[in-house]
């Protein structure tokens, strides 16, 4: 793998019932001259070309398929294709989830994710799944961050994610990590812990310092209205969150908080965070939505090389429309570029020093 | 009180100390072109002049105290002041809370809140109190909204508030109301109940058919993260909301719900919803404060006169700096002059009526 010229970044194209195939297209079509990266598309090249004939508003590209280890460089006007080893079955039906779906789905995410951990790409970038297609297709995981914890090893509950929204101008934005998730809202509350937000904040502190390039300022969000009001509106705030906050503190990081929901993501949307630990689902969620999701990435924590993914969905009720935006995409790529160049992910440990200082 | 006229509205100036004499000055010198009210600020004129005089970026406004039974249309510029009985004292601080402008706003909203009460005004437009110098002059209430309850012989409970966030294009907006408010997350999970959610939902659905002029379109919001996912993470969606909904439904309202919250408040955003029942504080107001806060209506339901208000506080830190946006007041007034005119406050049982369609 020469390694003088850009990363080389496997797209994988989700579910190809769904917009995968269309996001990965446009986004192939106009990145390359921005990223400098060398992007393959890993698939099966007759089906991406039989599910892509029939969609509305995609520019023109040719296909070709590579090895593996061919370096050559991604230019925009010809899809550079590793296949999986696998062929895809017939019986993918547009904006349908079904078996075959699922299975090319995965056979693709499957062999990109083999060819990053044996070193023969630096990143993979994944378009969405179905999860009820990848169910039908014997895969019993609810998405891609399980799919990919299982095939490095790791425990599902050491892989995490972190939602980036990039700045519409310039090189920042907002991350955004979620201390409990898909849960109910009341065990979310019961649960939450001193460790848990304390990881949450180290992770995020850890990953937006390699996407950065320096030193981010995180807040933490509070839980209760008001942040509590001093113990008026529930003691979560000064039992939970404060102490949290102190051990980020103490670990290096540049960190504020607990500040009120409302008023905390109304300040991070202008710049005046890099970063927010959100206690649950929706209180990252809501806000994210507002902010501009369909530009959204996602990032995966804890798995042994750089993942990003796409914010949204399969979105069958638009496929083949032309309606298809592949800003998340894009961004997708970007991030991914930018941390692999940064060098993450580091291991906990280093990430830890980095965060106090020594490096 | 010349009826053929436009409504007489009163405004009061809240904590002298803070932004709110600055907010009404700038609102009085664009507003009434706009509505064709007849504006009034309650208030004692050598303290409103003394604050007002050493603070930046104010029109120029001449000042006229005037009988409280005088029917003259308001102009541009020159305030018309109705003081009240009791003389303010000396000892206002600029961005400070003290007794004196606890008292000083305490008096002005009491005998503005008398004045509509008796009929001889439509209307009360309230600037910020200041908590602390509220409790500081001996009110022993939270604000305004508890205060006024008191002054009219109802139950804190039954008053609530509608936040209205008016479209910056056109007669629409977004209206909000939420089922639980100043509590900690935790107790307003466990305490939330289907009769609370209905009853918030046709506060709501009132509210707006009066504002708009046409029946609302409603939105009830899930509590939990993707609304429950069919109950795999929570139970309250089909255990209190749907109940809550059906019921609006079978009471005429144009409902729908549970909704996921995160992408109900953008759906909202877009114009697909005229209101929202939100759950609990946070999940109506980390979306209020990024679609525009600075520009939101405080519409008080359940007291017998219409009372709308700003929805920001004194703002100490920026008073005198001539930053005070006087959105949110003219937001106050517009919404208090629609609601005038069309009738409003209705009695429950008339709300009722109406939601049904039988008029």
């Amino acid at each position: 793998m020469p390694s003088a010229a850009g990363p080389i970044v496997l797209l994988t194209c989700g579910d190809p019932a769904g917009i995968g195939p269309e996001v990965v297209v446009k986004a192939w079509a106009s990145t390359p001259r921005h990223t400098g990266a060398r992007l393959r598309v890993v698939g099966d090249a007759a089906l991406l070309n039989a599910v892509l004939a029939d969609r509305a508003g995609l520019p023109r590209l040719g296909m070709r398929c590579i090895d593996a280890d061919d370096g050559r460089e991604s230019a925009a006007h010809t899809l550079l294709v590793i296949e999986p080893a696998e062929r895809a079955s017939a019986g993918i039906v547009t904006g349908r989830a079904t078996a075959s779906g699922g299975a090319a789905a995965a056979a693709a995410v499957l062999t990109a994710a083999a060819l990053v951990r044996s070193g023969r790409a630096h990143a993979l970038v994944t378009a969405p799944l179905h999860k009820e297609a990848l169910h039908a297709a014997g895969f019993d995981v609810p998405g891609h961050t399980e799919l990919l914890a299982r095939e490095c090893g790791r425990a599902e509950a050491d892989v995490s994610m972190m939602l980036w929204l990039p700045a519409v101008d310039g090189p920042g934005g907002l991350g955004v990590v979620h201390v409990t998730l898909h849960e109910p809202l009341a065990r979310a509350v019961a649960r939450m812990t001193t460790g848990g937000i304390e990881q949450a904040g180290l992770r995020l502190a850890g990953l937006l310092e390699r996407l950065l390039g320096r030193r981010p300022r995180v807040a933490v969000a509070a839980l209760n209205p008001h942040g509590g009001e001093s113990g008026l509106f529930g003691d979560e705030e000064s039992r939970l969150v404060a102490p949290a906050v102190r051990g980020l503190a103490a670990s290096g990081v540049d960190v504020c908080g607990p500040l009120p929901a409302d008023t905390l993501f109304l300040r991070a949307s202008r710049g005046e965070f890099d970063g927010v630990v959100a206690l649950y689902h929706d209180q990252g969620h809501i806000p994210l939505k507002l902010l501009g999701m369909h530009r959204a990435v996602n990032i995966t924590l804890g798995l042994p090389f750089v993942r990003t993914s796409v914010a949204h969905g399969t979105a069958f009720d638009i496929v083949g429309s032309g309606a298809a935006d592949p800003a998340s995409m894009l961004a997708a790529i970007d991030a991914a570029v930018r941390l692999v160049e940064a060098g993450w992910p580091v291991t906990a440990a280093a990430a830890s020093a980095a965060a106090r200082g020594h490096r």
